[in-house]
């Protein structure tokens, strides 16, 4: 509750004008009064009235195309946002303006997740302090901390929950921290939601209301979105899809399962696999690449497609139909309009798409594929960071929370 | 569109009586107006003023429990609903208040669906019609028809997409069809997704945002409550679980699959089974039923296990397991509070739901069975024709609906 609640009129302007604010921070080019308006229902002097405001306090700019036509858009200056990206063997920290564009990007990948959580923190807070001090930021204009975390995450505390690749980060408040170290609103999500809504605003699901992207790296995990926002489940571990059990397959998982998709067609397995073809020369290319003392890594196993090797074809397009049996299933379940894979095993590109696709829209209902896509993710290298900026964003432009930004300032 | 929408502070007042009756339309018991103020966030006064409008229109009513504490709640009598069950086999049809609470029902056991469409829906208009009469009701007081079919539908348009059971109703438009019929608003759905709304006001889903319900009978299919609300998917058939793969099973399906989990825990097969274990004597009871001249069915099953016969209780926990295999995938993907089993074949009891929860339980993420419970459906005889008269009136109260209505009154 804040101050003014009272007041309903009072209320319904601002909740008007965060309303405005979201819809212009949600399109890229900016909108005419004339499209805020048949977008709302509201009247054009409605929207102008509320726009006037919007404008005063900075938080949209205006931007002439011709001396006819002009676009509202985010001020990108009106503040800024740190974002996080936490992955399993890595971390990415960026300075980002309000529309989630990357000013200063800092990557380590030589990190260990399963450390006491202030260790990352501490680095996090430090790093993105001397970027902040770098690009000559005020404080006061950082407006929010977004970070993802490779964990299921209760989100209304930013907790994770039984993490299992960072069992000491149980329980710990993330959010907490984060809003305390930068003195602003925090907020945590998994990495995979995280990478699904940017999916959602700046990639191949811009136009779909009802979406899944799939992980698949170290780990393989599923970001569901659904009527356009991210659906997390009970316990935040919906869409946990790399434990789900493969027809046929018994080895032992860490999850204290067996036959785990994970186990499958995680990096790691198939990595190992990729040790194995080499041992035994059933690959005579990665055998090569071991005798001459390489280490086999995934990227071998592509190396090796590239030169057509057929061992490692054929292995490839057999975790293909692997990923197709699950993924047919979260078809059927889910509906959606489009499954999007990235993470690092999606460079083995159609060698692992085209069986997946043959086992999906093999196995799937008629109905359920009739306008499905598979796709592969062409979101760029700051792929999790511009999530997490966009997390903020989204979050910061409900019209719950902005409006708490607009009284403040009056 | 309607009239007054460029008048704000009037939009504003419509909106607030809407959301108002919403809130009071889904109690039970009813609220006071202080309750009302909690739960909004308006002042007592903004609620009183428009809390007196709603009793002046009828919709709702004020019941005192004593001279200081009284309740508003819905008008029982300030509307009535057409609600409809369509069946496999089976056709319900009601007239209720709008409290989903029927009057008079009118159920048929001996139906074919795969018909030509007319050839049920004047059915239903003529008894509906005939229930009105009886009843004595005034035509304008039916304020809705709502419909559940067993088949995929395309929600916005209320038409049937490519029904598998029932093949001549696709693309018939039954929305517009009970619309013009019945001169009123109409909503048709999936019959399993309008037992999840019945579940989730008058049964065992009340407290949860998050749950699925599941019906076991002729076919098999999933409704999916997220966020409160019923989830559909991009072509109406989320949910369609039926129709997933179980694992190391091959019978052919009529979807055009293999090994879909209908053909081998659907009413039909288990029919069939038995049948099977009657013939081979495998079951001396189903022998002994079939030796006297009697039909094998699912309830001779039941009979069996009652009579303590092991091959049927064998059997049933067999089924329950291949249940299992698909739930225990589903609690993955959705991380639901409560699985909630209703149909036919739950007559079966814990013989089934209790190796349902044994592979549920051991095959999905400890997160996500962490709060999970696997229930049996406790709702009563009138399931289906309440869930859509509910469906109706969590049509009519959603804000832009019934604010047609109050301005159509005004």
């Amino acid at each position: 509750m804040y101050k003014g609640l009272e007041n309903y009129s009072n209320i319904a302007n601002v909740f008007t004008e965060a309303e405005i604010c979201h819809i212009i921070s949600r399109s890229d080019q900016g909108m005419t009064r004339a499209e805020l308006s048949r977008f709302t229902g509201f009247s054009k002097s409605t929207i102008s009235k509320h726009v006037d405001t919007l404008l005063a306090s900075g938080y949209i700019t205006e931007v002439y195309e011709n001396k006819k036509t002009s676009y509202l858009t985010l001020n990108e200056d009106c503040g800024y946002v740190v974002a996080v990206d936490l992955g399993a063997t890595s971390l990415k920290i960026a300075v980002c303006n309000i529309k989630g564009e990357p000013m200063l990007v800092d990557v380590a990948e030589d990190i260990v997740v399963n450390v006491p959580p202030t260790d990352i923190l501490e680095r996090v807070v430090k790093t993105a302090n001397s970027m902040i001090e770098k690009l000559g930021l005020e404080r006061d204009k950082i407006i929010g901390v977004g970070m993802g975390v490779p964990a299921p995450i209760e989100y209304s505390t930013g907790k994770p929950v039984c993490p299992p690749i960072m069992k000491m980060w149980d329980d710990f408040p993330v959010k907490e921290y984060l809003s305390q170290a930068f003195k602003t609103r925090a907020y945590v999500d998994n990495d995979v939601n995280i990478m699904a809504l940017e999916e959602r605003w700046k990639g191949d699901g811009r136009s779909d209301d009802n979406f899944l992207f799939i992980k698949l790296g170290t780990g393989i995990g599923c970001g569901i979105i659904i009527n356009g926002n991210i659906y997390r489940g009970s316990n935040g571990c919906a869409g946990d899809v790399g434990h789900v059990s493969v027809e046929g397959f018994n080895h032992l998982c860490y999850c204290g399962n067996i036959g785990c998709l994970e186990k499958l067609a995680g990096g790691a397995a198939i990595a190992e696999s990729a040790r194995g073809m080499a041992q035994t020369g059933k690959s005579p290319y990665l055998s090569q690449l071991m005798n001459k003392g390489e280490t086999i890594t995934c990227r071998s196993v592509n190396d090796a497609i590239n030169n057509l090797d057929e061992a490692c074809i054929e292995y490839i397009r057999s975790v293909g139909r692997y990923i197709g049996e699950v993924v047919a299933k979260l078809v059927i379940f889910y509906n959606p309009t489009k499954v999007i894979f990235g993470g690092g095993i999606t460079n083995f590109g159609d060698v692992l798409l085209t069986p997946v696709r043959e086992v999906v829209f093999g196995r799937s209902t008629a109905l359920a594929t009739r306008n499905l896509q598979i796709l592969k993710s062409r979101l760029g290298d700051n792929i999790g960071v511009v999530g997490a900026a966009i997390l903020v964003r989204e979050e910061l432009f409900k019209p719950n929370e902005f409006s708490k930004v607009l009284e403040a300032m009056r």
